[in-house]
């Protein structure tokens, strides 16, 4: 248990202090995870002691250096760190460590703690998260950097584990990372070859650094955890490196000092009194008080305030200077920092008549995000190699690459769960406001990151084409059935599926004034466009679910969303002729309905008046608006490989249907 | 447009054969990817007439190779070698490409045209698989191969595409294979740099070969696509090496000899009738009649039949020779490729008693999976690097590796989502009843993979333990809410959250029966043992839904899964002492419950009386059960990070409020 002969005392101090403070949380939480931040301190403290710019007292100044805890279950020395460099996150926050109501749950969560960037924990999310913000910067850099004014100037550091690298979506972050020459992209490897399992040799024997290499990653390796010389060479090494990731490996020993060093004990549980007391004689640490900090140690980590406030005081001047010089810059990169929408854009944005014919959602909604992208200049995003099928590509906007990091179109390649992990990350570095698409099936791939996404509240858009067994021939594989009450399950998520090209300008507004987690769900096949003069369309769409049509006293509500919505208003026709009167209620999003108030829901769902809900999707769910005497259409097996129409009508969405199961509904009422 | 020398012209007339099948079924259905086959039927060609050892007449024969068409898209390139070697699939059927009820849908599914070893479609999936069926056949030939006698002796090959390469769960599930040294995989890359988007240098530029190499794989470099010399030269080296996998990349043309060649237009979409001709005189194709077969074609092709009959009855004399050496062997082996589960069964299980004390429902399922694993050796599976908290290991079983085949531990590393391909794959393979375990949260991580098991119904059994917020700590990010309910939403999947160790007893005998995709959600807290005497528990559970205790007629109706349950029975104590008459039903499974007779259903969950459903989870769909008059305590919200049972009580999961609610609902009956 030898000290690192470069380090000084201080620097040794520091370090333990963030070691056993994060031990202590642990021992009096009686739960979390000690040995990654024995281990990764010294690391984590290079990062923040030498390198990171930031200002401890104002956490979302913009031109900070973003630093994310990918490992999230190490969250307390995370605490510990924030704690020591002066941010709002005081000690009785760490001795509340995973406490009800305190900042300092069991992982970094996004609004708990200032100065937590990302929420982490589920692993490969974090790293995922970096990419994006990297992007963020490089864009606004290429956007808005002039001769003389870097404004946009910061590199995302991460801390990364065997499990991160295990997942599959940090091997879609990494190689897109790569192909797009993120240079201030800067992670750190906490290579203690332990995972719960045990050695890491029993699942993952991959040579790391030949992987990045691959992936146009600068790797460099640093055979001792405990040098912090050797991992500051290597920052400055990824620091210089300016046209790749870069991946510093570092070799660190889980548990670090304590009993149960270089074993899986070490990992998720306290070490108990006996074995923290142990670690703190191995490292010459006081044993009592508990919680101890050195005042040369607070002292030494609380200049990172005082050089945090000088860095913003600087920013904030070169910004002002910005602004004499380039007045009209400033204005828009303030526009984008904040989010704020142009005051231009309602009348920016097109019209669509019924007399323009049919038109598929996804097309409508395509045509709406080039309008879009005319007037907001940090609108960004893209696909996961479906652009020409989810129609999300914004034309003249350029594709965003390492030779033109101005292009707003972001190939992301067939990696879906990295698209909704980096589509995440620049919504929580802001200044940009980002999409991704797919069709909906592979929704399914992001789930993790959509969850995220809905957790810490980030204004991610995600574009869902192909939205039914509509979609036709590309069979049950493609064919969404569970996925749009699966989306609805998750809590703090919109999904919005709109009807026609009307009903999607109006989803896409809410989109993008919500700043919240929305998706939209878009058909493949065409639909007509309903009228805005005749259907209240513009003050329906943002209460979620809306008479479209009435006849006075109904005898029946007829609901649908997307698609469905034009079978069950044609069925409306049909019943009409029998004398029967039909409500029809439009409902695209029922997260928008929920919130509405319980007059209006009752004034739309009316309690008395039998109901029929049609969607081509899991009917689960629906009973709670159509209630117990109420019906639903919708699937409850997977779909079939045959044309779009041919597989909807046969199992049973056809107006056909809709009006047999509509007469079946009344004659039990 | 020169043809390959090495080529002979009947190889050559075999290729266009499946091309020109391929491009008139697309044709045919205006629907489809022709792009894939036109550049990847050589390849495709060489593996089936060189290399693959199957019998076209018994599509189940045990020892054939797997052949895995990743890239799904390509289906209709498939379809024409299955025609052509002679499998029972009608040259009609390929005319009904992408047609309802066809056994040729628009990507391949398992069950419906013989000799579809996988479903594929969703981009990597394909590629997990394969790996799943090595590592069945690595197991099996070790347990089960003696000197002379190599019955279990097969490759998996594989088609893969950039796609597949680019989604991550390719990467967690090659990194695997190469950690096991899985050297009887043989994967083929059709490497012709176009995805949707456009060329693969605008999302893709890593270097495949590099990558893969550090991940433990053997790479092998095909430069030309038509070289079938050179490619079987290289799946040559791929069977020499034994103990790593390979990697093939075959440099293709999307569209080869189509106008469209090299171009995204040719991947998924008809090549229009023009071009299509355009193509076959560029190849030398008569333009008519479509679908053209040459006899010589298909001579050559059928010998396939005649070759394959002969190695099946090789290997049926080899197993006879096998039999009379090993008598006891070829029974276990018997059983174990036809899934038979060991009369014993019953006996070898525990049983669990009130007096042994509260238990987890995780806990009582390690102790029964030990005790299934005792008397099953064909059951193995592992965790995504969590078997200590999943408490999934298989005690004395060995761990599987390149140096121990026979052990029955599989270490997935932090991989839930190749987990879930794996462990479909193994369970395609026959012959091992495979299982995968990861807390409840992250099968979000693997959904995609569970849905595929969903559609091909394979027997692959998911455990999924710290089901609630009830775990605690770990706070949010890790504790499930919508993850019952997006579970319950997948077609043909099953749910079982049982309350307690007899519970679980229960559901794991389900989940060996059923022969059918199947997850346990279990408890990180431990819960009280159910009196199995008192109970009905082992008739109960199989129906999905049951009374557990009832007081003859009863006012209300507590409903619970899982750990909840034992709120409503505290409950039920509470509200027996105020004269109430409670009705207490567990429902550990929606989907074994709606198998019921409605008679049944409605026995246990009596249309007139009032219902209270509590479920430590989204609400969703619970209305179904509990009627308009109703209720339900759920979560519409994340959970928090704090000791588990503040977390419940805080959220409303608590006996007070059960009663409370319960009250409330009776004042309202």
């Amino acid at each position: 248990m030898q000290l690192q002969k470069t380090m000084t005392s201080l620097d040794q101090l520091c370090i333990n202090t963030l070691r056993f403070l994060a031990v202590d949380a642990v021992e009096q939480a009686k739960s979390g995870h000690p040995g990654m931040p024995l281990g990764a301190a010294p690391m984590t403290y290079t990062v923040w002691n030498r390198f990171l710019r930031h200002n401890p007292k104002n956490p979302l100044w913009f031109n900070r250096d973003r630093f994310i805890l990918s490992a999230g279950h190490g969250s307390a020395l995370l605490y510990a760190m924030l704690h020591m460099t002066g941010y709002d996150l005081s000690l009785d926050e760490i001795k509340r460590f995973r406490q009800l109501g305190s900042k300092t749950p069991g992982h970094p969560e996004y609004g708990h703690a200032p100065g937590v960037e990302a929420t982490t924990g589920p692993l490969g999310q974090g790293f995922a998260m970096g990419v994006g913000m990297a992007v963020a910067e490089r864009f606004l850099a290429a956007h808005f950097n002039r001769p003389g004014f870097s404004i946009v100037d910061h590199c995302a550091y991460a801390i990364v584990s065997d499990g991160d690298l295990m997942e599959g979506v940090s091997s879609e972050a990494a190689s897109l990372a790569g192909t797009l020459g993120l240079g201030k992209l800067i992670y750190l490897y906490d290579d203690n070859d332990i995972s719960i399992e045990g050695n890491t040799d029993c699942a993952f024997t991959e040579d790391v650094k030949g992987r990045f290499a691959a992936y146009n990653w600068q790797v460099i390796s640093v055979a001792d955890g405990n040098d912090i010389e050797g991992i500051a060479s290597a920052i400055s090494a990824a620091k210089a490196e300016e046209t790749r990731p870069s991946l510093i490996i570092v070799k660190t020993h889980i548990g670090y000092g304590s009993p149960k060093q270089d074993t899986a004990a070490a990992h998720g549980e306290p070490l108990g009194a006996e074995a923290a007391e142990e670690t703190k004689k191995n490292l010459g640490w006081p044993l009592s008080p508990l919680f101890y900090i050195p005042d040369e140690a607070l002292n030494h980590f609380r200049q990172a305030a005082e050089q945090g406030k000088k860095w913003e005081a600087d920013w904030n001047t070169l910004f002002e200077n910005y602004k004499q010089a380039h007045p009209e810059l400033a204005l828009q990169f303030e526009q984008a920092i904040h989010g704020r929408l142009p005051e231009t854009l309602e009348k920016a944005l097109p019209h669509f008549k019924p007399e323009d014919g049919a038109i598929a959602t996804r097309s409508a909604s395509g045509k709406i995000m080039n309008s879009i992208a005319g007037i907001m200049p940090h609108f960004m995003g893209g696909s996961a190699d479906l652009a020409p099928s989810t129609m999300t590509y914004l034309n003249g906007c350029g594709d965003f690459s390492s030779q033109n990091p101005k292009g707003r179109n972001l190939h992301f390649g067939v990696r879906e769960h990295a698209m909704g992990g980096i589509v995440n990350g620049i919504s929580l570095h802001r200044g940009v406001i980002p999409y991704g698409s797919t069709f909906l099936i592979f929704s399914d791939y992001m789930r993790p990151a959509i969850r995220l996404a809905a957790l810490m509240q980030t204004h991610s858009i995600f574009i869902f084409t192909h939205d039914s067994i509509g979609l036709g021939e590309d069979g049950p594989t493609h064919q969404p059935v569970e996925q749009l009450m699966s989306l609805r399950l998750i809590p703090g998520f919109t999904l919005l599926r709109p009807a026609d090209a009307n009903e999607t300008l109006a989803a896409w507004k809410i989109a993008l004034k919500r700043r919240r987690p929305v998706a939209l769900a878009l058909t493949r096949q065409k639909l007509p466009i309903l009228d805005s003069k005749k259907y209240p369309i513009d003050e329906g769409v943002p209460k979620g679910g809306y008479i479209l049509a009435d006849s006075g006293q109904a005898d029946i509500i007829l609901i649908a969303t997307g698609s469905e919505l034009h079978l069950i208003l044609s069925a409306r026709e049909g019943l009409l002729k029998q004398g029967i009167k039909v409500r029809v209620v439009s409902m695209p999003s029922w997260e928008l309905f929920n919130e509405q108030t319980e007059e209006y829901r009752n004034s739309v769902l009316s309690p008395n008046i039998p109901k029929l809900a049609v969607e081509a999707g899991s009917p689960l769910g629906w009973k709670g608006y159509v209630g117990d005497k109420g019906d639903v259409i919708g699937l409850n097996r997977f779909g079939a490989s045959a044309p779009g129409n041919t597989v909807l009508e046969t199992l049973g969405l056809s107006v056909e249907n809709v009006v047999k199961r509509a007469m079946k509904l009344l004659r039990q009422a």
